[in-house]
């Protein structure tokens, strides 16, 4: 019978960056009764199969009115093999335009099968030796380690700290690794309510991040997937908004704004390529021999719910954003109530200005064991910080997603999670300890 | 301004296989009004978006009525993130049980986004380092080599010749490998109908390939998009049919025979992996990074299908089974007639037994330029052979697709041709010439 070993196979299948996820995934099935603050996923309450339906004869009636495609033309565009770069690109612009404020030429928009498409593409496309790196701050979603190691680039961290980038760690990371001989491409960064931290950059930090990224000549890969969900109604502008000297490649995301079953996102890329269009043609190139192209009925669900908004995805989810809101404050009072300031707990966490995540500080290790007896005997779940990071203060973080929750589940959720820390008290058996290995 | 070259860039991008397709993408849409043999795409004539509607209430009322979801689960299913190896495993196993007679477990599947996706994932997961190697029987479709390139995979072409496969070079070429110090892991072979060449394998072949594959110790990447195409009801069994060995990846597509819209495909690796389960598991271990998981919109389009037809698309097909009956039946009986063997053209053909495409061998070099030239002057779209192999015989020849095309389409496209064939007589301009350089 013909077998192989993992270890004839790929390196990254053997990278624990592929493995968190997994176990992540699996976890959450093996304990499907618990209540779960893990997933980074939209809330389903306003779910609703008759709304596919509804988005998609909204796009079959826009080609037909708006555009003035025949009834032939449009079935076309639902069945055929189509455009590698997309079929909604200029609803894609003009949400940019209206939501965000950037303004994007549609040939400079590749859609993609999903985000994580798009951070794949991009990567394949600037990893051109073994001397090229990719820098994140961290702790970073994993989906992008993965993708750089699918690609065969290796991921330099640089910790972001409570302000979510250190620029002086970031320049000096840079012009160490030159000087290594090694080319840093691009950096990685969720400037808006980042997952897993929750923070969100400064305006200050944003324009200084942009100025350093020109200084030392590498990209910018800005990842957007919850700028839309603030929790107040300031919304500071997205690195894309102000990048005046096409330094940022931002990576577009329906999955939280329109759905995840759509797997549609995109890419921004309008940097200019010496005989070769934009970069986004030469991942469109990429793209025809991975997807050949995204279903054009995925971009068809994903148009009509743009249609039925005027394009704009800040409208589409005020109820949504309410949520949301609703939600995080929820878990922030929850959480002050069960371990106050004055208390004995030793659990500490950041208050994030939106977005679906927290982190919590706790004064033992949060990892993988811990986690499995948390939900075998407490019944809920959550994130150990170690999957984002390798850094020290990871050990003892927890991420907390309070994005798919009632504010019912959020309050059990947070007694099971306080009857846990309670247990870890009494027993003081999960103390930090200093062999424990990272998971990355 | 953030610029790059291409040569900054991965070296796929500068690779001839990708410049193909984009290449005779652009010659299509500069000449809409061309008839057009070029495109490998399914008839058009039943599409009706109607059918889309239908096919994803088909599968809503599946999983509530045969699966007994509730309908916040069949949201669930549609607008959430979803199972990595897809949600429509078991309608495929049926599908391949009842129309190919291919026993497959669900847990052997992974459902991607088009079989090129499949391919992608399959060659990641083989490239380990630098001594592997993919095979293909040449002429070899356009995609499995963009693939290679994208994982940084080198691929060796044997030529298959008029049989579609010269067992004794292949065995030869893998020998050779082995000797210099490399992997031979694959070889990518499409058994039925083959794009370009229209070839299929004899029942013998089949069995001598899988024997050769057990023998030399490498797997058989098995690519069936047209297998359902056969111009009589002959057909052959497929190469994972009569897998005894578990040598035969399966890359599966749905583009010709549900829609190329939805963009699913899928793959069958049920190669166990020391300690990995089996190769499927390897491989959405690489999809979760890549694409996360197929949409389960479109999964469901699919699935719909599937279902309106009691999972035969042999059955769902039969209008496009008659429809390539004549079309091929049309396109031999058109060449007959205006190139006669006893006549003076010089221009010769294979008689495929099904499929979408036929091989002309043309007394003048079939190359980019003459093709430019046909489409300006004459109207005609074909493809050259030489995107698809380096040998020799492919300079002067050409692909014919007869898919997409009607009766009248045919007869008028092959009228233009002939009138191409008869001015390069008459001018003696486009000779054989040693100095071209074919594309790859």
């Amino acid at each position: 019978m013909a077998t192989a070993a993992v270890a004839d196979l790929h390196a990254s299948l053997a990278d624990p960056a592929l493995d968190s996820m997994n176990f992540l995934n699996e976890i959450a099935n093996d304990y499907p009764d618990a209540v779960s603050f893990a997933p980074g996923r939209p809330y389903e309450g306003f779910f609703d199969t008759a709304l596919i339906h509804d988005y998609l004869h909204r796009f079959e009636q826009h080609l037909l009115v708006e555009r003035g495609f025949t009834p032939e033309q449009v079935c076309r565009v639902l069945f055929q093999y189509g455009r590698t770069k997309g079929v909604i690109d200029d609803l894609v612009t003009r949400h940019l335009e209206i939501d965000e404020g950037i303004h994007a030429e549609p040939e400079s928009v590749v859609v993609t099968v999903g985000c994580q498409e798009a951070m794949f593409l991009v990567l394949r496309a600037l990893r051109a030796d073994d001397r090229d790196v990719l820098l994140t701050v961290t702790p970073a979603y994993v989906g992008i380690v993965g993708a750089a190691r699918l690609a065969d680039m290796p991921v330099v961290g640089v910790d972001g700290g409570p302000a979510g980038i250190d620029l002086p760690a970031l320049a000096g990371t840079v012009r160490r690794l030159r000087a290594e001989g090694r080319r840093p491409r691009a950096c990685y960064v969720v400037a808006d309510h980042s997952n897993p931290s929750g923070v969100s950059l400064s305006p200050a930090d944003r324009r200084a991040l942009l100025d350093l990224a020109a200084a030392e000549d590498f990209l910018i890969l800005e990842d957007n997937p919850y700028g839309l969900f603030s929790a107040d109604d300031e919304r500071p502008p997205t690195l894309k908004a102000i990048d005046s000297g096409r330094r940022v490649v931002y990576l577009g995301s329906f999955a939280k704004t329109g759905m995840p079953g759509a797997r549609v996102g995109y890419v921004v890329a309008d940097q200019p390529v010496a005989g070769g269009g934009l970069l986004a043609d030469q991942l469109a190139k990429i793209k025809s021999m991975l997807t050949v192209n995204t279903s054009p009925i995925a971009q068809a669900v994903i148009a009509g719910k743009l249609l039925a908004h005027g394009c704009s995805l800040v409208k589409a989810n005020q109820p949504e954003i309410a949520v949301y809101r609703r939600n995080l404050t929820r878990l922030l009072e929850g959480l002050a109530r069960r371990f106050p300031a004055d208390g004995p707990s030793g659990i500490g966490w950041n208050r994030p200005r939106g977005g679906f995540f927290l982190v919590l500080s706790v004064p033992f290790e949060a990892d993988d064991s811990l986690l499995e007896r948390s939900a075998r005997e407490f019944g809920v779940l959550w994130t150990p910080m170690r999957h984002f990071t390798t850094g020290a203060a990871a050990r003892c973080a927890i991420r907390l997603s309070f994005s798919v929750l009632t504010p019912e589940q959020i309050d059990e959720g947070l007694d099971r999670f306080a009857a846990l820390a309670a247990s870890i008290a009494r027993r003081g058996d999960v103390r930090p300890r200093d062999t424990d290995t990272p998971l990355r």
